[in-house]
């Protein structure tokens, strides 16, 4: 065996990408990765990670502005803006490198380079690997994992120009706070921007063409945290569209039309976070059997692609684009690839969370998608303000749903608001993936006091025995 | 019926007696509360609920003192005492009013007086109300549920003095900071206080007489918890014994004798927390057919004594003495009263919280536990140290363990110490309550970033697979 001929190799060091290649060397496979920039990816440099850091900061600058009401008090409350982005910057780098480690711990060769698909004909698939335009080595195995995520899509005149006009990457590592600031999309990474910088102290406008924020969201929860951020001074326009764009030295004006009304807005910075396309170019699906639709990869429920030996997984494949989605695509075309009996994932176990103040997290269907499908559903409600720990810990400020299908008692979907869902949210997940019922959620012993017997009484609250309430 | 016949009459209004009779409300029938004291007992009085209004100051404290970690600064930073302490009485009186307003909103009477069963021939039992020694009033009802709770041991020689030596309940609501302290005893009480006046400032002490602190947790949990609290300063002495107590004016000097050592011990105040004993005093359980064992009426697991129509709940009944077992056996017997069936509460599938820092929580069967019981197990284990959010969060101390019966996948235990256990045990319980196994845990797809990742990497690891480590 050559030291370019592997059993997998997996193009892009993504969490879909290094996670498929640690598993794939934990079932004694031998696996390249090739990776054009930063292992880890967008998601631990310019993602999920490095925004959790500095959101953890706007938690604290908020905190610190109400000391008062836990019966504290200091003087001089400041931030140094350069050490919270570095200490962002980091957490990043310490977990890349950590990635890095993982790697060779398991012994997979990691290439850097612009890996390509260069043949799929006989029993090997060819990737060409190049550095600045140049090829520097052909790598052969059975099997390819294409795993190149996605990145920004860029509104034309919204370019990102480094200045005044950000994407997501300028937004982490901002040279000065910006003392306004209008996001333009309000899915997550939007709404976590906007409640990051107006934590921080900015004015925040959001700008959003669909006629609520959090679209995917369940519409009450969007309802309940577009309420909750526009307490917070946050302005939300929806149902919004943009007009003509006028920079200036250290501003932009953007005519933003909504309800009728044409506004212009000015503001120092702009964020763009109007969705993702896939990163398709160049990496040789041209001529090939693989299907790309709207800049995505097509592929079946165990992530194979048209072409054999080659599959696709985490955001150049089929949605939901979250990172957890591709982990565990990795871990499953891995083990499929070694030859065990896997099981593809379920679009509705896979939850979704939001990172704003207050969280946002739900998984599988919303109320109005659940009626859309057809099912007659028993709806549970629980109030945090219901709740001893939330108000024990001053987060008396949200909710949870239930959506329980009235025929079966199958939990179809949860729905959450408010401090620590993120980490909560699992319990949900596990019971569906579990495919358990209503009875089974009655009777589970919550542990007292904490947030999370909020998610035991909305389960009662969709029959009728919510207890505190 | 007269205005003293009921359905059901519940002695207590702590959480398990109110949620009772909260339950048997919604399902029609007519209940009667009787409480001497506070509606929602210790635990939401004295106990669960107000200690966590102080742990979250202590939480705070701590944090002003770590704010340059975070990129944040701030001067003279302090805190009110009395505020701290009165933001936690106020917690308290919010949530007893909401039990209040529960209670009349299901049209429960609730009848202020001391309780006592007076009579259980015949189709009624009969229950007397007394007021200062004097009996106002005589319920009747076919069922009564006995729920009167349990009150913190005393040690001879360590009686709390309202001064010197506290219980729970002077250790709740000091006229000022102490400080040095010397917490006698380490079950959950005692490390949350301990913790709490740790962070908040005091030198403290903790003296135990078991080999390890925490005894009911896995021994590594126990041990994972004990140098995190050594590594912010507390004093652990365990395999202790107090000798010679002798009290000064403004301190106390308790000799301790732990590892052939004894030496003494001078502290401002000390802690008395060495468990509870059961209310069963003048509860009119005398001639009876109810038995009791050291303080608590025995059983079954339907909560029914030896006695017809009389049951017993919570703190008075059996172990674990936790207000979320004492809520579900309310429920249960409610819906047993009211002819529903039901399922009795499984002892394996209730969780333990300890919300020190860093929080402990659990379920099932420690390692020691398991192998005790003859279980071939395989044990997994994670660090937070390889969770992404946990660093982002600046919690990189934690760990999760799992225990699985290694014949048939059952997850026998898991046991987590770290910041946020508390909030996402459920998962594992309901896991356990929905009997599921490594196969459904493995797949269930945990949203990244949280720290409840650890939670899958645990499972993950029992079976080799752990990804980040």
């Amino acid at each position: 065996m050559s030291t370019t001929q592997f059993d997998v190799i997996v193009i892009g060091g993504g969490p879909g990408g290094y996670v498929a290649a640690i598993r794939a060397a934990q079932l004694k496979l031998k696996v390249a990765v090739v990776e054009a920039s930063q292992l880890g990816g967008i998601c631990l440099n310019w993602g999920c990670i490095p925004t959790k850091a500095l959101l953890r900061a706007s938690e604290i600058n908020h905190l610190l502005h109400n000391l008062g009401a836990f019966g504290f008090a200091a003087d001089n409350v400041r931030f140094d803006f350069d050490k919270v982005i570095k200490r962002s910057r980091a957490v990043s780098a310490q977990l890349s490198g950590g990635v890095a480690h993982l790697l060779k711990k398991h012994k997979v060769t990691v290439i850097n380079g612009f890996g390509r698909l260069a043949g799929t004909a006989g029993a090997n698939r060819k990737v060409s690997v190049s550095v600045e335009g140049r090829e520097t080595t052909v790598l052969t195995a059975p099997n390819v994992i294409v795993a190149t995520g996605a990145r920004a899509r860029v509104l034309p005149g919204l370019e990102p120009d480094g200045k005044l006009v950000w994407s997501y990457r300028e937004a982490m590592v901002p040279k000065a706070m910006p003392r306004s600031l209008l996001v333009i999309g309000s899915g997550a990474i939007g709404v976590e921007f906007a409640s990051f910088y107006r934590n921080m102290g900015a004015e925040v406008t959001i700008v959003e063409v669909a006629d609520r924020i959090l679209p995917v969201e369940d519409a009450e929860i969007s309802g309940f945290a577009r309420k909750a951020l526009e307490k917070q001074g946050m302005k939300i326009l929806t149902g919004a569209k943009l007009g003509k764009i006028t920079k200036g030295d250290n501003s932009v004006t953007i005519e933003v039309s909504a309800g009728g009304k044409t506004t212009p807005i000015t503001v120092e910075r702009v964020i763009s976070a109007v969705g993702i396309v896939g990163n398709v170019e160049n990496i040789g699906l041209e001529g090939t059997a693989i299907k790309v639709e709207r800049t995505h990869i097509t592929v079946d429920p165990y992530c194979r692609t048209g072409e054999k030996g080659v599959f696709a997984i985490g955001d150049i494949a089929a949605p939901p684009w979250l990172a957890h989605k591709a982990s565990h695509e990795g871990v499953m075309v891995a083990e499929l690839i070694a030859g065990h009996e896997v099981h593809p994932i379920s679009p509705m176990n896979i939850p979704g969370c939001t990172y704003c103040r207050p969280q946002v997290a739900s998984v599988g269907l919303s109320e109005e998608k659940a009626k859309a499908a057809g099912y007659k559903i028993r709806v549970g409600r629980f109030p945090f303000i219901g709740n001893g720990k939330a108000i024990a810990m001053g987060e008396p400020e949200g909710m949870v749903k239930t959506i329980f299908d009235d025929a079966t008692g199958e939990l179809l979907g949860a729905h959450m608001v408010g401090a620590e869902v993120t980490e909560m949210i699992q319990g949900y997940v596990i019971a569906r993936t579990g495919e358990l019922t209503d009875g089974e959620l009655k009777e589970t012993v919550f542990p007292h006091p904490t947030i999370s017997e909020t998610m035991h009484e909305a389960v009662l609250a969709a029959y009728d025995g919510a207890l505190h309430i």
